[in-house]
């Protein structure tokens, strides 16, 4: 619902502050909403601001209008489904075998008409499409050539001083002069691997883990080992003690903050028990931190950056997930591996594209970040409350999903026996994406489950997608038991 | 010289009308240069305007004024250098082992305030700053949320369109769904030997060969096999039919247009043999043809893909070397590897940013693209030749030096002995950067070549430069005989 206009902001108040009392049990279903004139009087708005946030809130199935009578609280109780159970993979090392799956789902599933749960990016309306394209006007304008000129590696440095400056919030202290940029984080992920692996090597990954991650190993011919993993609080440290003394693990590349799929958010002390697991045996810890900026909670979570003392931690991220995804602007905290970094990343696309660097360091330095990423974050918290709930009402009993702490992916158990790659065709023929769960395993594991994206606004269009995705798991599922 | 005024363009062609004169022999040594009214006259421009034509002559060694008597032609004659003899590596095929050199090398030579004699981009005064930064800005105007959002593989549709449509001057007809646009043509030609080869495979390359591709060769871990080639024609067929039949050569990387370093170019016939010799072996054929577009004859020379029947010819190009490096907008035209190319850059990096695609497709819809290529073949056409008499006039006898017919690079091959890794380095402290010739072979071969660059406009201070490097070269060479 955010835009860049101040009215969004202030019907989303008014929204929230019902939300809430719902959520609190101030308001009951049945419960006649507060009216339009004293919500007005108490919130200092406008009875039209009000009316609108009541619209927005009704759009998004919470409560419903009565005619002459004003707005009731939606009569059906939320559900709230349970989460998936730690996973227990127990597979052995092998190599990842998808070959065109992933581009074969995601090119059918970006039609522009397609409801767009298959897509984790958030939609370009809560993107500060303005602010970004002001500040490349700016940059043009103030330095002409520079745009048309390469940029050499490491990258441009006002962008490296704005990293390094931001580097803060993960916990830890990084110079500019040690950050390497790259093409999106994707590009960081491939180039570290390189460095600290080789074909035929065993990489650690949560289970589920990231399809990107997966590819990549993929395609430098490793093997990957799937760790157990809570949806809740990511990768087991004592199930990845396990597996290093069972296995030559050669380099392990996790997300501690927000796994996608899972919204998973690593506990701090799992984090430092990870690093210190792998710091004792020297392997390194790639980690993929693109979504830790989008927190549902108060602060933060540091990234496991934070506990490394030996270099050993890679961590790699971008702005893919929160400001521009086609900008395609990421990095990497190299730790001790700086400078094979910086070499893979000038073998594998040479320089970085400059005007998009130069603009999103114009950004940073202007301030919007943190206020942008403030609405984006409010934002997504709610998308995934709504979907979550959605799923609650509309998925067949049984179906489970994770209670994301972050990021804008959900996951989730359908009932056993559903085939998800079945549900993904009827879904897009149905006019929907969403991904299949053996996307997440390089083990064919999680037939039964799929990944939804809330990185669109609440709106009917969606809700109703989520009732036909759940008509259509309701029918797999009824068909199992046949 | 060229800038987008119009006034550059009339000194142009005041200069290049008395140089015409000079290389016909209508003027002689000696002789005196038209004088002012004379030529203004003639050419219907400002006294004003011959002057600084005759001013731009003079400050590239062609004229010298005699005060009080006007322009006469400089006296000592022009110096042609004999171009280097074909090479015969004679080499097995073997591992590139590069290291961080090239990375080194570059770093050190990319100083702002070192005469860029090492650099192959043109300078930034030679492309179409304004226009770009023009396209930059209508396409964000018009479309403020794509620059913003993701462009999925293959890439931006009107940049393959125009891509599509320039296809023509290549002598082949690509159809835009079959182009798949990469970050820059390194990412492409990378890409595409990861889909044709596999580590330990054998690639058969020109010797000298352009250092990228071998770097790339060295990161996937193939190896390299160095083929017969000849400064003007390029490689040799006849050494490359011995090659295929000694060793099981898994694909050729070559450049057929304006080989980088030597500037050469390969007569049609040899283009015609080269792909049928690899058609009956059905053996892949990766060409790099970034320089194509900037040849000093009278049309585009065509590229291997206008001979491939089997769709085995993958043609990779950019807008590096042309229009603007800092958009790092490549292709690949893949033959019959479309899906495979495709999905390799999709894992390489993801999607390539999306600005510079419009912008870039913008620039080439505005019919700009021609305009500018015939200014900036005229200007590095002008300063390879400066380049070349300069080396005439200034290094040691019996230094050589490649024609080129295209491009912006020539190799110097020095007197025997004089180590071009200690001119490189003792340049480098005279605040001059040149690139050492072992840089364009795996086996550490041309250890007395450079490769010197003329993307820039030719002046004093680079024609000081290259005496500085004459006199250097010179000293290494004495070094050598004593």
């Amino acid at each position: 619902m955010y835009s860049s206009q101040g009215d969004n902001y202030l019907y989303d108040q008014v929204a929230e502050l019902v939300s809430g009392m719902i959520d609190n049990g101030t308001l009951k279903a049945g419960d006649r909403v507060p009216s339009l004139r004293k919500m007005s009087k108490q919130l200092q708005v406008s009875v039209a601001t009000v009316m609108q946030g009541y619209v927005n809130l009704e759009e998004a199935g919470l409560i419903e209008s009565r005619p002459q009578s004003g707005f009731y609280v939606r009569s059906r109780p939320r559900v709230d489904p349970a989460p998936p159970k730690k996973t227990n993979p127990r597979a052995l090392p092998r190599p990842v075998q998808f070959g065109n799956t992933v581009e074969t789902i995601f090119s059918l599933a970006n039609q522009p008409d397609i409801v767009p749960l298959g897509i984790a990016n958030p939609a370009p309306e809560l993107l500060p499409v303005r602010a970004l394209n002001r500040a490349l006007r700016e940059v043009i304008s103030r330095d002409p050539e520079a745009s048309v000129s390469y940029t050499f590696a490491p990258g441009n440095s006002e962008l490296r001083r704005q990293i390094a400056f931001r580097s803060a919030d993960l916990g830890c202290e990084v110079a500019p002069d040690d950050i390497v940029i790259t093409t999106g984080a994707t590009e960081g992920m491939a180039v570290a691997l390189q460095v600290v692996a080789k074909p035929g090597d065993i990489i650690a990954v949560e289970s589920p883990t990231y399809f990107c991650g997966l590819q990549i190993i993929e395609r430098l011919g490793m093997l990957a080992l799937e760790i157990d993993t809570d949806p809740q609080d990511g990768m087991c440290p004592k199930a990845l003690a396990r597996a290093l003394e069972s296995h030559p693990v050669k380099a392990v590349l996790s997300v501690a903050n927000f796994s996608n799929p899972t919204g998973g958010l690593m506990p701090e002390a799992n984090k430092a028990e990870v690093v210190q697991l792998l710091a004792r045996r020297g392997i390194p810890l790639i980690e993929d931190d693109v979504m830790g900026d989008l927190y549902f909670g108060n602060s933060r979570p540091r990234s496991y950056q934070a506990y490394d003392r030996e270099g050993l931690v890679i961590t790699c991220s971008s702005v893919s997930k929160t400001v521009a995804p086609g900008y395609r602007v990421g990095w990497v905290l190299p730790g001790r591996f700086r400078q094979q970094i910086a070499h893979g990343k000038q073998l594998n696309s040479s320089a970085s594209v400059s005007v998009t660097q130069m603009a999103m360091a114009e950004f940073l330095r202007g301030g919007h970040y943190d206020r942008h990423l403030a609405r984006l974050r409010r934002a997504c918290r709610e998308q995934i409350e709504r979907l979550r709930y959605a799923i609650g009402e509309h998925f067949p009993a049984g179906t489970r999903a994770s209670r994301p702490q972050g990021g804008s992916t959900l996951w989730v158990q359908l009932p056993r026996g559903v085939d998800s790659n079945v549900l993904y065709q009827r879904a897009l023929a149905a006019g929907i994406s969403a991904t299949p769960g053996t996307l997440f395993s390089a083990t064919g594991k999680y037939q039964n489950f799929v990944r939804l994206c809330a990185g669109h606004p609440w709106s009917e269009r969606i809700e109703s997608a989520v009732k036909t995705l759940g008509e259509l798991a309701d029918e797999l599922s009824l068909g199992e038991r046949v």
